[in-house]
């Protein structure tokens, strides 16, 4: 079995331990969590967001609960570093769960604690309808700490940078058959199935037993196209429509992975046969673009300089019209998360911090033109993770 | 093109004018809205969700805007039935969103307005943060209508029957391929990809241009086990694993489709080959089990009854310590919706309410033994919607 594809045990006990440390500097006796990806980054534990809650409770003195439905009980114990399972016995039951919840917090002598919370009870999820958590421990000090876990989630360990690149080869792959698959007739969803299969086919063999997405809705990999086909290419974000590839559509497609939770992004502006004029203007300035933000990348400077870099190159390039979103986002546990290659985000790029970099050009009624790369800021610059050929020559599908 | 399978845009009026008449009733001059298939229900405008807010709001004279980023605008525009669309930038961008919308609310006359919102702001999603609307719409009389869309939700119309119809059409091929797949020897993600990209396919042939899924998440349709192969099945809400097959373990399966946004749901207890006397035992009792819930479905009884039945049964059959969780839930654009057949609920069942029914059997070091069936409530008493096999014969794969 491939024991690497994972994230280790003295991983999850450096976290908790940053973040007890963290509680002290914030004096805060207790953190509560109820976000699924916050959970994950400190015990492993994956589950079915569902309309339960399941709440994490570390302590100070570095004592870890989770709290959770009947269910999930075996579940968790199995595959979750935990010290201490609490548990209620379904939503929404006999009682709410968020007073069994408050019971706990009690036992663990947190009545009247000073208590951080990612958000004041579980959120409106799946038809889930419940009392606040300040409600239920009126006597407590209740104030939002959600940044904590978030921003020590901002720079990525070796483990984690490990993950993201084992995802980014799989998507290699799959953009690799995706792309041989393009024919002019042939339908969206027909082709995105294909290498999506035949990709995440390839992976499971190769990396056998081991290998775990701990993602619940992806299964292996997925590429595609998410509906970004000929005019219909110049939304950012189109949706799957089943279209049917003609000869001369521009393409932008995406793949992705998931390796025990963690994620990366590859997308590429590809063509149906021979572009015209006006699409290889428009692929030679997003690759121009493009550039221009990864030079921009420098650790020890603030994101929004990247994003000022792009902008300035819409501007001198008469291509304003055709901006429509920031260069990119962070991502590792979550599709997108901050910080941002934004012009209003003014946090410094640090060593560890894993971008999408995506600047695009969409043009009405001709498509859109957007590569998206995986890029770790290193010491001295940037190491890009998502390596698939961004030329023109190697982008022309065959008609 | 097949036109039936979206909603109709008379259907959408409808909608709107039954929430104008809510807000009438609740006193309230506007709602908010921030939850994706509360906007998708109004509107038909499906969109990927990250760090940048989107609301609707809806005026008790029955405007409607939508708020969103750059990036949605000409989508929102093609794909969403909308009166009016107003814009921000990007977030973070130079100035918060939250801000710009409530510039936009006053535009709209509701600086002082009885406002009811469904949270007061957006959330923390994709690492976004930003100050709760009531902060910056000081003057304004909020107060949480979470419920007021969400209860609406709960009985599906014929439109959205007829989606969820087709949804448990695929699925059930889906279900046929992962059956005839079942080999001891082969791995879990193997059977699990291949039967979900030919009932794509087939479905995709089969629907054309006509089809889509307006989820995002799921590339047509996917049919697998979740990781419940061998005694992994006793964990309700286990992950995929990547499980290695073997003669004799118990299997449970799902198969779920997308249509326009709506979705069924069907799963089984299957076996690799000939199942042993404890297996059977199970079994028949998971199938008993799931008829008495089903029996005990009746329109203008509350929910909780079909609990309460399934309850005795377990107590009635000494199987209490294999009880994992409550008889089902609602579904339609969310996978889990309220109100649940759960012994808390109190709610009255009433025609053309869509539940899962799937109490279960869970069986430590065993397995897990449950089927799920998509139910729709009917002015007399149910309609099955989801047709796949339930006897143990048509459930014994060859080994």
């Amino acid at each position: 079995m491939l024991t690497n594809l994972r994230i280790s045990h003295d991983e999850l006990k450096k976290r908790r331990r940053t973040v007890a440390e963290e509680l002290g500097q914030r004096k805060l006796d207790a953190l509560v969590l109820f976000k699924p990806p916050s959970i994950f980054y400190l015990t492993n534990f994956a589950y079915v967001t569902t309309e339960r809650p399941i709440a994490l409770v570390l302590t100070s003195h570095d004592e870890l609960a989770v709290f959770l439905p009947r269910l999930e009980l075996e579940h968790a114990e199995e595959t979750a570093l935990i010290d201490r399972v609490e548990m209620y016995e379904e939503y929404p039951g006999l009682r709410p769960p968020m007073a069994i919840f408050a019971e706990v917090l009690k036992k663990m002598g947190l009545s009247k604690a000073r208590i951080g919370v990612e958000s004041d009870g579980y959120g409106r999820i799946s038809g889930y309808e419940g009392p606040a958590l300040s409600e239920v421990m009126p006597d407590a000090i209740m104030s939002n700490h959600a940044n904590l876990v978030e921003y020590l989630r901002h720079c990525k360990s070796p483990e984690e940078i490990a993950l993201i690149k084992e995802s980014a080869r799989w998507s290699n792959l799959a953009h690799r058959l995706l792309q041989t698959k393009v024919r002019a007739g042939s339908l969206e969803m027909e082709i995105s199935i294909s290498a999506s299969q035949e990709a995440s086919t390839a992976m499971i063999q190769t990396l056998g037993e081991g290998y775990e997405p701990r993602s619940w809705v992806m299964m292996g990999v997925t590429t595609g196209f998410r509906g970004q086909i000929g005019p219909n290419s110049a939304f950012p974000h189109a949706f799957m429509k089943n279209l049917k590839l003609r000869k001369g559509d521009n393409l932008v497609t995406y793949a992705r992975t998931f390796v025990w939770g963690y994620n990366s992004e590859l997308e590429r502006t590809m063509f149906v046969g021979e572009p015209s004029m006006e699409q290889k203007k428009y692929f030679d300035l997003v690759c121009r673009l493009q550039n221009t933000a990864l030079e921009a990348i420098k650790p020890g400077h603030p994101c929004c300089e990247v994003d000022r870099a792009a902008r300035a190159f819409y501007e001198d390039n008469g291509l304003t019209k055709y901006w429509r979103h920031h260069v990119g986002h962070s991502l590792g546990l979550e599709i997108h998360e901050a910080p941002y290659l934004d012009i209003g985000n003014e946090w410094v790029m640090k060593p560890g911090m894993v971008f999408s970099v995506e600047p695009g050009i969409f043009v009405p009624g001709l498509g859109g033109f957007r590569h998206s790369d995986t890029v770790l800021v290193t010491e001295n610059g940037i190491e890009m993770l998502t390596y698939y050929p961004r030329d023109l020559e190697s982008l022309i599908c065959s008609d």
